[in-house]
């Protein structure tokens, strides 16, 4: 009962820093970078930083740590398996559009494409992100996958679970960092320069501190092995496969 | 039998990645960024990404992960809590003098100290290291600490040091792609651009990559239950006291 009182006490600071890390972001790039287009303007990069913290980030964040939620131990595993996998598809979506935001502006403007570390780091996280989704939806949803294979990849695929995560907030903290150098650069392009700590930086700063503190937050929930969803045995849908009604 | 030459093939690589991240971090500055002084010069800011990457992540890196060595379990636990409190303090060492050297070049040079992203989350990263050593050693080290606190307080300390291993990598990652964008500024400081990645870039973003690789390596040995030192109980060295010999 303790054990279940501490989750909650863990999880509600991690909806409310999911929540912070979203309207933080929106507000940096609506409201000091000029808002939102899909023309190859500037403010169609500004889909990048929204799609990748919602997405990646917040969206993934929430969906890693479903089975963790004691409301949900008393029920049938699978509804809770396709709300794991249903958010982690539109966690997906949203990350892939958010690549796309910043791959349509570069093109349009004639940036190259994937030189910077940032870019290297982070087309990297989303490939392992893909290659995570497909090897969890084959292992874990797909009937025919014996429940052997699926007990002996559960531990990488969860392992894996929480290093996307850490390898989402090292793209974001780095973007975050890059994307405050390239536009405050003071004299050169009309604004106060980033040493200055301008409200702009600030916000941004700020934001990139709420996504560590919510990436804390899920890792420390992922490795408390009390809020692990109690496992009675692959009888009694542990490892059921998708359309296994439990009776 | 089987999880110790597992632990090895693990380790090897581990310690050779590190190897690596300490040569191309000295070959980048030494090589593309002009060398090492300590005058205030852009060579005495080169001290920094190196003792950062030697110090928070590879040999940081490698003292969080004695325990696992499993030639160590049949000995007194004694003599290895000093080698991992040492190597930490080396490591704490090695990054409070690779702060001072962007401290200073950044005075001698009227830059505005701790403004970027990088710079927040590298300084509380810094910060929160000292707690945890403080802390590691008060708890863990001085005679007076009752054993059960130290089993309180055991675990904190342990996910605190995963913590501390992810976060300096994002220091890390974030720092290099910043000064990457700050040296090669193509036509403007007569470099060739980031975007054309020459040379430099490729050594610099694959610097990063090698750092992630080793965090990934070493959070892999630490997060692996079957590679814990076995502990036979508090009166059998878990928990000892420095001072206690074991009899």
């Amino acid at each position: 009962m303790r054990g279940i009182v501490a989750f909650y006490l863990t999880y509600l600071p991690c909806l409310i820093l999911g929540i912070i890390c979203v309207a933080l972001v929106v507000h940096w790039n609506y409201s000091y970078r000029g808002g939102f287009a899909w023309d190859g303007s500037a403010n169609h990069f500004n889909w990048h930083p929204v799609l990748m913290v919602t997405g990646m980030v917040v969206l993934y964040g929430n969906a890693v740590i479903v089975y963790r939620i004691p409301l949900t131990w008393g029920h049938n595993k699978l509804p809770w398996k396709l709300l794991h996998a249903g958010l982690l598809l539109l966690s997906f979506i949203l990350s892939v559009i958010g690549l796309c935001a910043v791959f349509d502006f570069h093109n349009a403007n004639n940036i190259p494409n994937l030189y910077s570390l940032h870019s290297w780091v982070g087309i990297c996280t989303t490939a392992l992100f893909t290659v995570q989704w497909v090897m969890g939806f084959t292992t874990f949803l797909l009937p025919c996958t014996p429940i052997s294979t699926r007990a002996f990849i559960k531990p990488t695929h969860v392992w894996m679970g929480g290093i996307i995560l850490v390898l989402s907030i090292v793209s974001c903290i780095s973007g975050i960092n890059e994307k405050l150098f390239f536009a405050l650069k003071g004299n050169t392009n009309g604004t106060l320069s980033y040493s200055t700590l301008p409200p702009e930086a600030i916000t941004a700063n700020s934001l990139g501190v709420m996504i560590i503190a919510f990436g804390l937050v899920v890792l420390k929930i992922l490795s408390n092995q009390i809020w692990q969803r109690p496992e009675p045995g692959y009888e009694e849908g542990v490892y059921q496969p998708l359309g296994y009604d439990g009776s």
